[in-house]
Protein backbone atom coordinates (compact mmCIF):
# COMPACT_ATOMS: atom_id res chain seq x y z
CA UNK A 1 0.00 0.00 0.00
CA UNK A 2 1.20 3.41 -0.91
CA UNK A 3 1.92 5.71 2.07
CA UNK A 4 0.46 8.97 1.12
CA UNK A 5 1.79 11.30 3.63
CA UNK A 6 5.27 9.66 2.58
CA UNK A 7 4.49 9.95 -1.14
CA UNK A 8 3.64 13.95 -0.77
CA UNK A 9 7.04 14.36 0.94
CA UNK A 10 8.81 13.02 -1.48
CA UNK A 11 7.30 15.11 -4.05
CA UNK A 12 7.72 18.59 -1.80
CA UNK A 13 10.82 17.72 -1.65
CA UNK A 14 11.61 17.23 -5.37
CA UNK A 15 9.83 20.38 -6.11
CA UNK A 16 12.11 22.06 -3.58
CA UNK A 17 15.04 20.42 -5.42
CA UNK A 18 14.33 21.84 -8.42
CA UNK A 19 13.27 25.26 -7.06
CA UNK A 20 16.45 25.51 -5.21
CA UNK A 21 19.26 24.15 -8.23
CA UNK A 22 17.69 27.58 -9.27
CA UNK A 23 16.33 26.35 -12.50
CA UNK A 24 13.17 25.22 -12.51
CA UNK A 25 11.21 24.11 -16.01
CA UNK A 26 8.81 26.49 -16.77
CA UNK A 27 5.41 25.65 -18.51
CA UNK A 28 4.51 26.51 -21.98
CA UNK A 29 1.76 28.99 -23.25
CA UNK A 30 0.87 29.14 -26.92
CA UNK A 31 -0.68 32.24 -27.92
CA UNK A 32 -3.20 32.40 -30.92
CA UNK A 33 -3.74 35.07 -32.47
CA UNK A 34 -5.73 37.52 -29.93
CA UNK A 35 -6.73 41.21 -29.12
CA UNK A 36 -7.01 43.07 -25.66
CA UNK A 37 -9.87 45.64 -25.87
CA UNK A 38 -10.08 49.17 -24.17
CA UNK A 39 -13.64 50.15 -22.60
CA UNK A 40 -14.03 52.82 -25.32
CA UNK A 41 -13.63 50.32 -27.74
CA UNK A 42 -15.66 47.23 -26.12
CA UNK A 43 -18.19 49.95 -26.24
CA UNK A 44 -17.70 50.57 -29.96
CA UNK A 45 -17.36 47.16 -30.77
CA UNK A 46 -20.20 45.62 -28.59
CA UNK A 47 -22.21 48.55 -27.33
CA UNK A 48 -22.37 50.86 -24.84
CA UNK A 49 -21.37 49.27 -21.22
CA UNK A 50 -20.85 46.00 -22.80
CA UNK A 51 -19.25 43.12 -20.63
CA UNK A 52 -17.19 40.34 -21.88
CA UNK A 53 -18.27 37.20 -21.09
CA UNK A 54 -15.72 34.38 -19.75
CA UNK A 55 -15.46 31.23 -21.89
CA UNK A 56 -12.33 29.90 -19.82
CA UNK A 57 -10.08 30.81 -17.51
CA UNK A 58 -6.10 31.74 -18.79
CA UNK A 59 -2.76 30.49 -16.56
CA UNK A 60 -2.56 34.17 -15.58
CA UNK A 61 -4.75 34.98 -12.66
CA UNK A 62 -7.79 37.15 -13.82
CA UNK A 63 -6.69 36.57 -17.55
CA UNK A 64 -9.08 35.08 -19.53
CA UNK A 65 -10.19 33.33 -23.19
CA UNK A 66 -13.81 35.79 -24.05
CA UNK A 67 -16.44 33.87 -25.39
CA UNK A 68 -16.45 37.63 -27.92
CA UNK A 69 -14.80 37.46 -31.32
CA UNK A 70 -14.04 40.11 -33.12
CA UNK A 71 -12.70 40.08 -37.51
CA UNK A 72 -9.62 41.68 -38.31
CA UNK A 73 -9.17 43.20 -41.79
CA UNK A 74 -7.31 45.27 -43.99
CA UNK A 75 -6.50 45.93 -47.31
CA UNK A 76 -4.96 43.00 -48.03
CA UNK A 77 -6.90 40.51 -46.18
CA UNK A 78 -8.90 39.26 -43.32
CA UNK A 79 -8.84 36.73 -40.41
CA UNK A 80 -12.49 35.83 -38.69
CA UNK A 81 -13.33 34.56 -35.69
CA UNK A 82 -10.32 36.29 -33.42
CA UNK A 83 -10.41 35.59 -30.18
CA UNK A 84 -11.05 38.26 -27.11
CA UNK A 85 -8.35 38.12 -24.19
CA UNK A 86 -9.85 39.85 -20.96
CA UNK A 87 -9.99 41.57 -19.03
CA UNK A 88 -10.70 45.34 -20.30
CA UNK A 89 -7.38 46.90 -20.94
CA UNK A 90 -5.98 50.31 -20.58
CA UNK A 91 -4.90 50.11 -24.30
CA UNK A 92 -6.36 48.34 -27.26
CA UNK A 93 -3.88 45.39 -28.50
CA UNK A 94 -4.03 43.33 -31.52
CA UNK A 95 -0.96 39.93 -31.17
CA UNK A 96 -0.88 38.20 -34.29
CA UNK A 97 1.80 35.66 -35.57
CA UNK A 98 3.96 36.40 -38.71
CA UNK A 99 1.89 33.72 -40.92
CA UNK A 100 -1.17 36.40 -39.42
CA UNK A 101 1.02 39.30 -40.88
CA UNK A 102 1.75 37.78 -43.80
CA UNK A 103 -2.54 37.00 -44.76
CA UNK A 104 -3.00 40.25 -43.93
CA UNK A 105 -0.37 41.65 -46.31
CA UNK A 106 0.87 44.04 -43.28
CA UNK A 107 4.68 44.69 -42.27
CA UNK A 108 4.44 44.51 -37.99
CA UNK A 109 7.54 44.92 -35.78
CA UNK A 110 8.25 42.12 -32.86
CA UNK A 111 6.96 44.21 -29.68
CA UNK A 112 7.26 44.07 -26.30
CA UNK A 113 4.00 44.78 -24.26
CA UNK A 114 3.26 48.18 -24.07
CA UNK A 115 5.71 49.57 -26.38
CA UNK A 116 4.60 51.47 -29.08
CA UNK A 117 4.57 51.40 -33.14
CA UNK A 118 2.79 53.63 -35.84
CA UNK A 119 1.09 51.42 -39.15
CA UNK A 120 1.62 52.46 -42.54
CA UNK A 121 -2.11 50.97 -42.98
CA UNK A 122 -4.80 50.66 -40.48
CA UNK A 123 -6.33 47.12 -39.08
CA UNK A 124 -9.94 47.03 -38.87
CA UNK A 125 -11.89 45.22 -35.73
CA UNK A 126 -15.19 44.49 -36.62
CA UNK A 127 -17.48 43.43 -34.01
CA UNK A 128 -21.54 43.22 -34.09
CA UNK A 129 -22.28 47.06 -33.23
CA UNK A 130 -19.66 48.74 -34.62
CA UNK A 131 -15.93 48.77 -35.90
CA UNK A 132 -12.51 50.55 -34.95
CA UNK A 133 -9.89 51.40 -37.19
CA UNK A 134 -5.94 50.73 -35.10
CA UNK A 135 -3.27 52.89 -36.08
CA UNK A 136 -1.11 51.11 -33.54
CA UNK A 137 -1.05 48.54 -30.78
CA UNK A 138 -0.59 45.86 -33.59
CA UNK A 139 2.34 43.63 -33.37
CA UNK A 140 4.00 40.12 -33.06
CA UNK A 141 4.36 39.89 -29.19
CA UNK A 142 8.13 39.51 -27.80
CA UNK A 143 8.33 36.14 -26.43
CA UNK A 144 8.56 36.55 -22.91
CA UNK A 145 8.03 34.06 -19.73
CA UNK A 146 5.85 35.52 -16.79
CA UNK A 147 7.20 35.01 -13.52
CA UNK A 148 6.09 35.70 -9.82
CA UNK A 149 8.72 37.98 -7.45
CA UNK A 150 9.72 34.61 -5.75
CA UNK A 151 10.17 32.61 -8.70
CA UNK A 152 12.15 35.28 -10.13
CA UNK A 153 14.20 35.35 -7.15
CA UNK A 154 14.43 31.06 -7.43
CA UNK A 155 15.75 31.43 -11.13
CA UNK A 156 17.91 34.45 -10.37
CA UNK A 157 16.50 36.42 -13.39
CA UNK A 158 15.14 40.32 -13.19
CA UNK A 159 12.33 41.79 -14.65
CA UNK A 160 13.14 43.18 -18.26
CA UNK A 161 16.56 41.15 -18.10
CA UNK A 162 16.49 38.98 -21.12
CA UNK A 163 17.51 35.02 -21.01
CA UNK A 164 17.74 32.23 -23.58
CA UNK A 165 15.29 29.21 -23.42
CA UNK A 166 16.04 25.65 -24.92
CA UNK A 167 13.21 23.87 -26.22
CA UNK A 168 14.70 19.54 -26.68
CA UNK A 169 13.71 17.28 -29.04
CA UNK A 170 13.86 16.46 -32.73
CA UNK A 171 13.10 20.51 -33.38
CA UNK A 172 14.74 21.41 -30.53
CA UNK A 173 16.11 25.27 -30.43
CA UNK A 174 17.61 28.08 -27.70
CA UNK A 175 15.42 31.24 -28.18
CA UNK A 176 17.16 34.01 -27.53
CA UNK A 177 16.67 37.17 -26.23
CA UNK A 178 13.30 35.73 -24.19
CA UNK A 179 11.69 39.21 -22.38
CA UNK A 180 11.55 38.28 -18.24
CA UNK A 181 8.79 39.51 -17.17
CA UNK A 182 8.26 39.99 -12.99
CA UNK A 183 4.89 40.71 -11.21
CA UNK A 184 2.89 40.18 -8.44
CA UNK A 185 0.01 39.09 -10.47
CA UNK A 186 2.21 37.02 -12.50
CA UNK A 187 2.97 33.11 -12.27
CA UNK A 188 5.83 31.05 -14.11
CA UNK A 189 4.73 30.81 -18.00
CA UNK A 190 6.97 30.86 -21.14
CA UNK A 191 4.81 32.15 -23.97
CA UNK A 192 5.28 31.77 -27.59
CA UNK A 193 2.89 32.38 -30.73
CA UNK A 194 2.13 29.40 -32.96
CA UNK A 195 5.02 29.94 -35.66
CA UNK A 196 7.51 29.78 -32.57
CA UNK A 197 5.28 26.65 -31.73
CA UNK A 198 5.41 25.05 -34.85
CA UNK A 199 9.00 25.49 -35.23
CA UNK A 200 10.05 23.73 -32.31
CA UNK A 201 6.84 21.40 -31.46
CA UNK A 202 6.53 23.26 -28.61
CA UNK A 203 2.76 22.72 -27.31
CA UNK A 204 0.62 24.91 -23.90
CA UNK A 205 1.54 22.43 -21.07
CA UNK A 206 4.91 21.10 -22.19
CA UNK A 207 8.17 22.75 -20.18
CA UNK A 208 11.19 24.48 -21.07
CA UNK A 209 14.15 25.92 -18.78
CA UNK A 210 16.58 28.78 -18.86
CA UNK A 211 20.06 27.61 -20.26
CA UNK A 212 23.07 30.17 -20.23
CA UNK A 213 25.12 30.56 -23.16
CA UNK A 214 28.44 31.85 -23.15
CA UNK A 215 28.48 35.18 -24.41
CA UNK A 216 30.91 33.85 -27.21
CA UNK A 217 29.75 31.71 -29.45
CA UNK B 1 39.15 56.75 -58.00
CA UNK B 2 38.68 52.94 -57.46
CA UNK B 3 41.33 51.09 -58.15
CA UNK B 4 39.34 47.95 -59.70
CA UNK B 5 42.14 45.50 -59.42
CA UNK B 6 42.72 46.35 -55.97
CA UNK B 7 39.12 46.07 -54.95
CA UNK B 8 39.17 42.69 -56.22
CA UNK B 9 42.02 41.46 -54.27
CA UNK B 10 40.72 42.42 -51.26
CA UNK B 11 37.25 40.82 -51.68
CA UNK B 12 39.18 38.10 -52.02
CA UNK B 13 41.10 38.22 -49.23
CA UNK B 14 38.40 39.05 -47.28
CA UNK B 15 36.32 35.66 -48.55
CA UNK B 16 39.64 33.73 -48.42
CA UNK B 17 39.51 34.80 -44.69
CA UNK B 18 36.87 33.68 -43.74
CA UNK B 19 36.89 30.69 -45.44
CA UNK B 20 40.18 30.19 -43.56
CA UNK B 21 38.25 30.87 -40.05
CA UNK B 22 36.33 27.64 -40.42
CA UNK B 23 32.96 29.13 -40.31
CA UNK B 24 31.85 31.10 -42.92
CA UNK B 25 28.08 32.42 -43.41
CA UNK B 26 26.06 30.47 -44.70
CA UNK B 27 22.71 31.69 -46.92
CA UNK B 28 18.96 31.13 -45.80
CA UNK B 29 16.75 29.16 -48.06
CA UNK B 30 12.95 29.06 -47.06
CA UNK B 31 11.31 25.96 -48.11
CA UNK B 32 7.52 26.55 -48.52
CA UNK B 33 5.15 23.85 -48.77
CA UNK B 34 5.95 21.76 -51.88
CA UNK B 35 5.96 18.57 -54.00
CA UNK B 36 8.83 15.40 -55.34
CA UNK B 37 7.41 13.75 -58.27
CA UNK B 38 8.00 10.11 -59.25
CA UNK B 39 8.16 9.39 -62.98
CA UNK B 40 5.04 7.23 -62.59
CA UNK B 41 3.30 9.44 -60.24
CA UNK B 42 3.83 12.30 -63.43
CA UNK B 43 1.96 10.34 -65.62
CA UNK B 44 -0.97 9.64 -63.54
CA UNK B 45 -1.55 13.37 -62.70
CA UNK B 46 0.17 14.81 -65.70
CA UNK B 47 -0.64 12.45 -68.73
CA UNK B 48 1.92 10.06 -69.99
CA UNK B 49 5.56 11.26 -70.44
CA UNK B 50 5.01 14.77 -69.22
CA UNK B 51 7.76 16.84 -68.95
CA UNK B 52 7.93 19.39 -65.91
CA UNK B 53 8.04 22.94 -67.13
CA UNK B 54 10.67 24.88 -65.08
CA UNK B 55 9.10 28.60 -63.78
CA UNK B 56 12.70 29.11 -62.26
CA UNK B 57 16.05 27.46 -61.07
CA UNK B 58 16.69 27.08 -56.95
CA UNK B 59 20.36 27.27 -56.02
CA UNK B 60 21.38 23.62 -55.46
CA UNK B 61 22.28 22.75 -58.95
CA UNK B 62 19.63 21.23 -61.51
CA UNK B 63 16.95 21.41 -58.81
CA UNK B 64 14.35 23.85 -60.24
CA UNK B 65 10.58 24.88 -59.16
CA UNK B 66 8.25 24.16 -61.60
CA UNK B 67 5.04 25.32 -63.45
CA UNK B 68 3.16 22.69 -62.22
CA UNK B 69 1.14 22.74 -59.17
CA UNK B 70 -0.92 20.09 -57.27
CA UNK B 71 -3.92 20.36 -55.16
CA UNK B 72 -3.32 18.48 -51.90
CA UNK B 73 -6.45 17.33 -50.02
CA UNK B 74 -7.21 14.87 -46.91
CA UNK B 75 -10.22 14.30 -44.87
CA UNK B 76 -9.84 17.36 -42.88
CA UNK B 77 -8.57 20.03 -45.15
CA UNK B 78 -7.29 21.02 -48.52
CA UNK B 79 -4.03 22.85 -49.78
CA UNK B 80 -4.60 24.29 -53.39
CA UNK B 81 -1.67 25.38 -55.60
CA UNK B 82 0.94 23.50 -54.03
CA UNK B 83 4.40 23.69 -55.63
CA UNK B 84 6.14 20.60 -58.00
CA UNK B 85 9.66 20.84 -57.75
CA UNK B 86 11.64 19.18 -60.68
CA UNK B 87 13.57 17.07 -61.71
CA UNK B 88 11.56 13.75 -61.46
CA UNK B 89 12.69 11.38 -58.64
CA UNK B 90 12.98 8.06 -57.34
CA UNK B 91 9.83 8.42 -55.15
CA UNK B 92 7.14 10.72 -54.36
CA UNK B 93 7.50 13.02 -51.65
CA UNK B 94 5.51 15.91 -49.82
CA UNK B 95 6.76 18.06 -47.42
CA UNK B 96 4.77 20.73 -45.60
CA UNK B 97 4.91 22.94 -42.41
CA UNK B 98 3.13 21.84 -39.05
CA UNK B 99 0.80 24.94 -39.82
CA UNK B 100 -0.39 23.05 -43.04
CA UNK B 101 -0.23 19.34 -40.94
CA UNK B 102 -2.75 21.32 -39.00
CA UNK B 103 -4.90 23.02 -41.84
CA UNK B 104 -4.97 18.92 -43.40
CA UNK B 105 -5.47 17.39 -40.02
CA UNK B 106 -3.22 15.10 -40.52
CA UNK B 107 -0.42 13.85 -38.15
CA UNK B 108 3.07 14.19 -39.41
CA UNK B 109 6.57 13.45 -37.75
CA UNK B 110 9.51 15.27 -38.37
CA UNK B 111 11.53 13.02 -41.19
CA UNK B 112 14.83 13.76 -42.84
CA UNK B 113 14.76 13.27 -46.72
CA UNK B 114 14.78 9.77 -47.63
CA UNK B 115 13.63 8.14 -44.55
CA UNK B 116 9.90 6.82 -44.26
CA UNK B 117 6.81 6.82 -42.40
CA UNK B 118 3.56 5.05 -42.95
CA UNK B 119 0.54 7.70 -42.68
CA UNK B 120 -2.54 6.66 -40.77
CA UNK B 121 -4.49 8.52 -43.45
CA UNK B 122 -4.13 8.87 -46.98
CA UNK B 123 -2.99 12.11 -48.48
CA UNK B 124 -4.39 13.03 -52.22
CA UNK B 125 -2.48 14.65 -54.58
CA UNK B 126 -4.88 16.31 -57.64
CA UNK B 127 -3.78 17.05 -61.08
CA UNK B 128 -5.83 18.15 -64.10
CA UNK B 129 -5.18 13.67 -65.05
CA UNK B 130 -5.46 12.36 -62.25
CA UNK B 131 -5.15 11.75 -58.56
CA UNK B 132 -2.70 10.33 -56.35
CA UNK B 133 -2.86 8.44 -52.60
CA UNK B 134 0.09 8.99 -50.76
CA UNK B 135 0.36 7.04 -47.75
CA UNK B 136 4.27 7.27 -46.91
CA UNK B 137 6.29 10.19 -48.03
CA UNK B 138 4.83 12.95 -46.24
CA UNK B 139 6.64 14.72 -43.38
CA UNK B 140 7.84 17.89 -41.60
CA UNK B 141 11.57 18.27 -43.55
CA UNK B 142 14.28 17.66 -40.52
CA UNK B 143 16.09 21.00 -40.72
CA UNK B 144 19.46 20.98 -42.78
CA UNK B 145 22.61 22.13 -44.12
CA UNK B 146 23.15 21.36 -47.96
CA UNK B 147 27.28 21.81 -48.90
CA UNK B 148 29.51 20.68 -51.09
CA UNK B 149 32.42 18.33 -49.78
CA UNK B 150 35.43 21.54 -50.21
CA UNK B 151 32.76 23.66 -48.03
CA UNK B 152 32.23 20.83 -45.03
CA UNK B 153 35.90 20.56 -45.26
CA UNK B 154 36.29 24.49 -44.64
CA UNK B 155 33.44 24.46 -41.69
CA UNK B 156 35.00 21.01 -40.27
CA UNK B 157 31.84 19.42 -40.24
CA UNK B 158 31.02 15.84 -41.85
CA UNK B 159 28.07 14.15 -44.17
CA UNK B 160 25.14 13.22 -40.93
CA UNK B 161 26.26 15.28 -38.71
CA UNK B 162 24.26 17.53 -36.56
CA UNK B 163 25.09 21.00 -36.02
CA UNK B 164 23.83 24.28 -34.25
CA UNK B 165 22.87 27.19 -36.18
CA UNK B 166 22.30 30.98 -34.79
CA UNK B 167 20.11 33.22 -36.13
CA UNK B 168 20.57 36.80 -34.82
CA UNK B 169 17.85 39.95 -34.28
CA UNK B 170 15.14 40.33 -32.18
CA UNK B 171 13.39 36.86 -32.37
CA UNK B 172 17.69 35.46 -32.39
CA UNK B 173 17.19 31.26 -31.88
CA UNK B 174 19.97 28.58 -32.09
CA UNK B 175 18.63 26.03 -34.34
CA UNK B 176 19.75 22.56 -32.90
CA UNK B 177 19.91 19.35 -34.36
CA UNK B 178 20.68 20.90 -38.09
CA UNK B 179 21.11 17.88 -39.92
CA UNK B 180 24.49 18.37 -42.34
CA UNK B 181 23.93 16.42 -45.97
CA UNK B 182 27.15 16.76 -48.10
CA UNK B 183 27.26 15.69 -52.02
CA UNK B 184 29.29 17.00 -54.72
CA UNK B 185 26.03 17.82 -56.30
CA UNK B 186 25.05 20.64 -53.81
CA UNK B 187 26.07 23.95 -52.51
CA UNK B 188 26.01 25.60 -49.45
CA UNK B 189 22.70 26.68 -48.21
CA UNK B 190 20.60 26.49 -44.60
CA UNK B 191 17.05 25.03 -45.40
CA UNK B 192 14.46 25.53 -42.78
CA UNK B 193 10.48 25.63 -43.53
CA UNK B 194 7.82 28.72 -43.27
CA UNK B 195 7.18 28.22 -39.77
CA UNK B 196 10.61 28.24 -38.25
CA UNK B 197 11.68 30.92 -41.08
CA UNK B 198 8.58 32.74 -39.53
CA UNK B 199 9.25 31.77 -35.86
CA UNK B 200 12.54 34.04 -35.90
CA UNK B 201 12.20 36.44 -38.93
CA UNK B 202 14.48 34.88 -41.23
CA UNK B 203 14.09 35.36 -44.71
CA UNK B 204 15.83 33.48 -47.96
CA UNK B 205 19.23 35.13 -48.81
CA UNK B 206 19.95 35.99 -45.50
CA UNK B 207 23.07 34.55 -43.58
CA UNK B 208 23.67 32.27 -40.85
CA UNK B 209 26.27 30.89 -39.10
CA UNK B 210 27.15 27.51 -37.24
CA UNK B 211 28.05 28.01 -33.58
CA UNK B 212 29.09 25.63 -31.10
CA UNK B 213 27.33 24.84 -28.16
CA UNK B 214 28.88 23.07 -24.80
CA UNK B 215 27.39 19.86 -24.07
CA UNK B 216 25.96 20.88 -20.43
CA UNK B 217 24.43 24.19 -20.46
Amino acid sequence: MLNMEKLVDAITKEISALLASGNFPIVVGVSNRHVHLSREHTDILFGEGYELTKMRDLRQPGEFAAKETVTVATAGGVLENVRILGPIRKKTQFELSASDARKLRIDVPVVKSGSSHELESPVLLIGPKGSVSLTEGVGLAWRHIHLSPEEALALGVKDGQEVDVEVKGDRGVIFRKVWVRVSDKFVSEFHVDVDEANACGLKTGDYVQIVRIPESL
